[in-house]
């Protein structure tokens, strides 16, 4: 299959050069194990094998990927025009009409894969239901119906080559906090008491993506679901509501004096860098400060403990300690931050349990917060390459309180 | 655990009361299969049992429903207080500091099962892993950590009783597709040729939940996360992309005489319906207005087919065959629609596979669409309910070409 769109190599997505040597390294991994398939249901993995990028439904979908031979996808007929525009990655596509069908999808992919010769081989898979099961799905698993097959995890195939960001992925990451950088200065010329949070975002994300597509044109995809691939706003957390690290909306209008943390990210070629700021609206009191300081103190040891050689959970350690030194133990509700690309939070973890050793290209969020029930939280998150310096910025943006008080 | 917050009923919101039935109903059917505990992990699952909303992340939150005593839930730290805040049917939260940490989450949830008398019970789950497993998510599976534990699928439990729409669901589909058909008149108004479909999509999201804001201001409250409770726009769906049903972006701008297939959604208290519309740019060309015809016709016949004791797979016969007869039979890419509710689509399926009988309180999609690639899609989807008489809109918004042309 070819597509027939003509990708100038200026695009900001992978490229199909990229994608091809995924696939290499995939299958020389496969090949060490002896496995004759790798059978992928998960959107990112496939999205990082192959730079096809799909909406997940109920309906199941699966990228095969042989050692030898085409690689094929299995899949509803409603994406049949969608694969062949999309990718030149996925060279065959197999179809069924619908879900649930009088024949169910996961027995139709079982014959496929008998007619490939794969009924009886080692295959490994990121799911051995055979199906990502959104939604309402139900179904038999691939176990039950490839009896012949001997199937192993797949997962860490695909994972472990997503924790090490190439030059293209470091670029695209570039590329989104440059943006989010835009928007996030958007957002607080846009902020003051007496608004609504979440239609200042909205607005905001609008006037962001105005100015993103009227610079990139054509240059810029959309590869991910979504209203927009610009999200700015503060998601609720609005003065003691900002106390919630995962709050989702409020009706509570800014009022001066706020604490208010704020989100910005933008999708490039299916990754999204991670910003978010403190920020205060009006003079902030003492109580404010001082929290806000704990805050920035613990973020500024953490950025000192990325290196290559140093274990992740030390970066969490880092930052902890500076907090429970300030006094605000308490007030800790997570840890220090998460392996960011094609997902939002992915592996390695800025945590005590992840003893993983930093390797140059890892890109990670730093984020300690604090958090005080009924007054406020105070979290600063930025996106950080692990350089064999020890780190650089991939967000730049103002840190300082009196750089973020409107 | 008592809520300090104090929910009016006039708020847009499942009540307390409905979700206390909710919980009874859930532990009659435990009781008639003898077990002792429901586990739930799907957000969505919760989210009905008990009207905590939460950002499902990696990691693992699970709400146990006992047949007998307190209901529990088990998760992060950072949502403590977020569910003390939320939800009065949540009695006891325990918590773990965070993911993956040095205690794996699992574990810990077997030990507090155990504390609970649980460990050698017969309990149902919604997944065997014990997480929803978003993101990088790893772990040992409930079974490993549970060996005492008879554990049983307990899917349906929940799923079953969410296929039968109650009054206050209703209630709650009807207020949502009140706001989106003005959410559609918005776009409609802002939609002309020379227009990026992103930009006019999030520019009448903003406006019309400025409206919504502006008229509900308190009773209204989002529980799911996003920029955005109000989606309006076309994802992508303009002139020839609109032949790719899940199209997510397209950089081409809108011309005279394109045909566009629009999208509008408004979730009130989790529950979103679902209004999608064919309009055309200017003058319909012949070839238009006869495409047109087929898809409105094949709609037509789809409503006429939903009655109590009618079959779902005869709903997609009915539009099936009359766009067979009309001669497009080559241009059908997807079945007739899904069930819909606190998922985007859930069961029933309009489908040739699914012979369930409809009964009174389900609610449908109905959607189907004609698709001819390099050329267009033609596509209407409204939400009904079945009713005694046969159905009744959920959505009523025009459906004629001449109303939808702008």
């Amino acid at each position: 299959m070819v597509s027939s769109l003509n990708m100038p190599s200026s695009r900001l997505l992978i490229s199909d050069r990229e994608h091809r040597e995924r696939i290499s390294k995939i299958r020389a991994l496969m090949r060490r194990r002896n496995l004759k398939a790798l059978y992928l249901t998960s959107p990112t993995r496939i999205l990082y094998a192959t730079g096809f990028a799909h909406i997940t439904t109920e309906r199941p979908l699966a990228v095969v990927i042989p050692t030898e031979g085409p690689i094929f996808l299995m899949g509803p007929h409603l994406e049949k025009d969608h694969v062949k525009q999309e990718t030149r990655i996925i060279e065959e596509m197999f179809e069924y009409s619908d879900y649930p069908g009088k024949l169910h999808p996961i027995r139709h992919f079982a014959k496929i894969l008998g007619s490939k010769h794969l009924a009886n081989a080692r295959i490994a898979s990121d799911s051995f239901e055979g199906a990502a099961g959104g939604w309402g799905y139900r179904g038999p698993s691939l176990r039950e119906v490839l009896h012949g097959a001997k199937l192993f995890d797949g997962r860490e195939i695909v994972d472990e080559m997503r924790i090490i960001k190439s030059r293209e992925e470091l670029h695209l990451l570039r590329e989104s906090a440059k943006w989010a950088q835009v928007a996030h200065d958007i957002l607080m010329e846009s902020t003051s008491a007496g608004l609504r949070d979440v239609l200042i975002g909205l607005k905001a994300s609008n006037e962001a993506l105005q100015r993103l597509l009227g610079k990139l044109g054509t240059k810029y995809k959309q590869l991910k679901w979504g209203l927009s691939p610009v999200v700015v706003g503060f998601r609720g957390q609005v003065g003691p509501e900002s106390a919630i690290p995962h709050a989702v909306f409020t009706s509570r209008k800014i009022r001066k004096g706020d604490v208010l943390v704020t989100e910005a990210g933008v999708e490039i070629g299916g990754y999204t860098s991670e910003l978010e700021r403190t920020i205060v609206v009006g003079k902030p009191s003492t109580r404010t400060r001082k929290h806000f300081d704990a805050m920035f103190k613990a973020q500024a040891a953490a950025f000192k403990a990325f290196k290559p050689g140093n274990r992740c959970d030390k970066v969490d350690d880092a930052a902890r300690k500076a907090i429970e030194t300030a006094g605000f133990g308490e007030c800790l509700r997570h840890h220090t931050g998460h392996g960011i690309g094609l997902d939002a939070h992915e592996p390695p973890w800025l945590d005590p349990g992840d003893r993983r050793v930093m390797r140059r290209g890892m890109v990670f969020s730093c984020e300690p917060g604090i958090y005080v029930p009924g007054y406020s939280g105070f979290r600063h998150s930025d996106t950080i390459e692990v350089t064999s310096a020890g780190m650089e910025f991939i967000t730049n943006y103002p840190r300082e309180l009196e750089e973020l008080t409107v």
